[in-house]
């Protein structure tokens, strides 16, 4: 029987992270008194294991669990509460990493494109990828293609919905999709260049299909999700369906809660790196140090290294740190991330000077200018 | 143009908390710098609005904002997403409680049974419900509907599957539920009560539904969903269907990293009372006071008055609070909970004795002894 290992930041007495690597052995498995527990199969196997404690701190471990693979059933559900489900309640307990062997990655098919399927997808080939969003909510659906017309004019790579657009009456869902992505694709025309839109498609159960595939007939050449608001396995679903076959970002929202604690909750690492790579995206958003948000540049590097650690099959994917950027900073961003990374700039764009077509090509020649930090 | 209201818990100097409040109003909705914002609707309606802060405790304030119903779509994903997506993200900002008009709660349906309903349903019209788990995981289906039929001929109302089984070797789902709803049918017969057996639906996004149904058709009288797992619209989904029409029971797994701290994340209150009943349960179970986890008795009575303050035609639910209770405590729990309360006794149920009968009947006769405090 297979197992694979999960890393946890345990913090108390060398006693007290002993006893609490032992509640997580049972609390996430049999969640059944110890001494109760029938012999066999369920003591021997189904009962998480200790595989090691090391300090990393005072007052800190890393505690290393392991579990029977079938205790997973092969479903993302239920693999993350195996991790962390009742485990999440307590306060001390704080999931860092996942090591997953090959044969339980292996029934994951993870991103359908990861890093080198989305450059060959918008035809960027080396360079950092721009990124942006369609705000602010309350435009119509035309105002939005109009705005995502001079997005793509000014050579930014990926135009995605605000994370906040779903239907709206000021701008539905039916409508403004086909409107945006037919205004990008008219721009890629003048350009030559293969900007794309991406669609939000954080929706109700019964819609998230139906709006993907919609979005896939009508142009859109990618999907936005938020997997705190649908369900990690919805995001899988649809990088797993054939039939929609479009790259997917993922997006944070209502996942803060998970990572602002160093003592509780799941790591950066995991959560916006490892987690949401099983689950499909072909890139993570994640608030960038130095902007609106609290992200430490340590964390941000994190993240990157859950984008792209070895995982089996899985590919890596893109960091897209956003939240508040500025286009200014994007020479020190790229000292910090290099080349594969997607910058993602809202609000700062418009920030810059009056002609958003102007800004988006500044902020290309940012990029361009730092060739060598890329190249 | 009707609003709605959120209360946060904001930490800071009044300027700070102002700022923050300013912020919220901004990240929640149109993402935006505010300067650049257009005239009309947007700066008038979609931007949230601070309609009040009052200090609640040293460098600490609730402010209440409001926002414009429309930017919700009338989804719950998007609700959530409103009031606590990127707002997540941030130290120092706490969703504390929904103030919903009635326009907007006529907008969901809320609990299929709630408490009058799923009293009816198991036939108990008025004491404190007897609510145990089928485990440890590593049993057979077989042996898990044995046991289902010792705890229902024992008395317990509502035996629900463990919420770590799904469908694993061990005891696959489509084997299990049958044979564990049978058995508890054929107790039923013996007894004259009318027990439930509650299948945990909690599955890859594809599974979902289909599981809910083969588990309706094949004799389970109610579902367990962890919403932190599937998504909270998911479970709405299943209350909603009425193909399915079974009483549902969340369970907290993956949620505890939003009530782990008092400046941040989400209140009990609003995450396991007011959130889990919009989407749909008619009981929320929760970690109890005293317990093996860390939860205080306030925070618990913070969640029963969530699931029974007045929400428009959203019915009441059934507070459940398991998570290491013994049987021991029963009667303190009833002086503390009443008569509107499911007690989850799981594990504990085992070690009080090796009869596991006897166990389910000494937990009956703590509840009915204790009459005097329920009638």
């Amino acid at each position: 029987m297979e197992r694979f290992a999960v890393i946890y930041r345990l913090s108390g007495s060398a006693q007290e992270v002993y006893d609490k690597a032992q509640d997580i052995c049972l609390e996430q498995t049999v969640e059944f008194p110890g001494e109760l527990l029938p012999p066999g199969l369920i003591q021997d196997h189904v009962v998480g294991r200790i595989e090691g404690l090391v300090p990393v701190g005072p007052s800190a471990y890393h505690a290393t669990i392991s579990f029977d693979l079938d205790t997973t059933a092969n479903e993302l559900t239920q693999l993350l509460n195996v991790v962390f489900g009742n485990i999440s309640i307590k306060p001390g307990y704080r999931l860092e990493e996942l090591r997953l062997p090959d044969s339980c990655l292996g029934r994951f098919r993870g991103p359908r494109f990861g890093r080198k399927g989305l450059r060959e997808w918008v035809q960027v080939e080396q360079r950092p990828l721009l990124f942006t969003a369609l705000k602010p909510m309350g435009l119509s659906a035309r105002e939005l293609a109009d705005l995502a017309y001079r997005l793509a004019l000014g050579g930014i790579d990926i135009i995605k919905d605000d994370h906040g657009l779903t239907d709206q009456v000021y701008a539905p869902f039916h409508e403004r999709v086909p409107l945006c992505a037919e205004a990008v694709e008219r721009a890629n025309q003048e350009t030559g260049q293969r900007s794309i839109y991406m669609a939000n498609v954080t929706a109700p159960y019964g819609q998230v299909l139906e709006r993907a595939r919609f979005a896939r007939k009508n142009g859109a050449r990618g999907l936005l999700v938020a997997p705190g608001l649908v369900g990690f396995d919805t995001m899988k679903t649809l990088a797993d369906d054939d039939r929609i076959g479009l790259p997917i970002i993922a997006h944070p929202a209502w996942l803060g809660s998970y990572v602002l604690s160093p003592e509780q909750g799941v790591s950066h690492y995991a959560l916006l790196g490892q987690i949401t790579r099983l689950a499909g995206a072909d890139g993570s958003i994640y608030p960038n140090f130095g902007g609106r948000f609290s992200f430490s540049q340590e964390e941000c590097q994190r993240i990157v290294q859950g984008t792209q650690v070895a995982m089996g099959r899985i590919k890596p994917i893109f960091p897209c740190p956003g939240g508040g950027m500025s286009i200014s900073t994007i020479p020190d961003m790229i000292r910090v991330y290099g080349c594969d990374v997607a910058f993602l700039v809202g609000g700062g764009l418009f920030k810059h000077g009056p002609d958003i077509i102007e800004n988006c090509r500044y902020f290309r020649s940012l990029v361009d200018d730092m060739e060598s930090h890329w190249a």
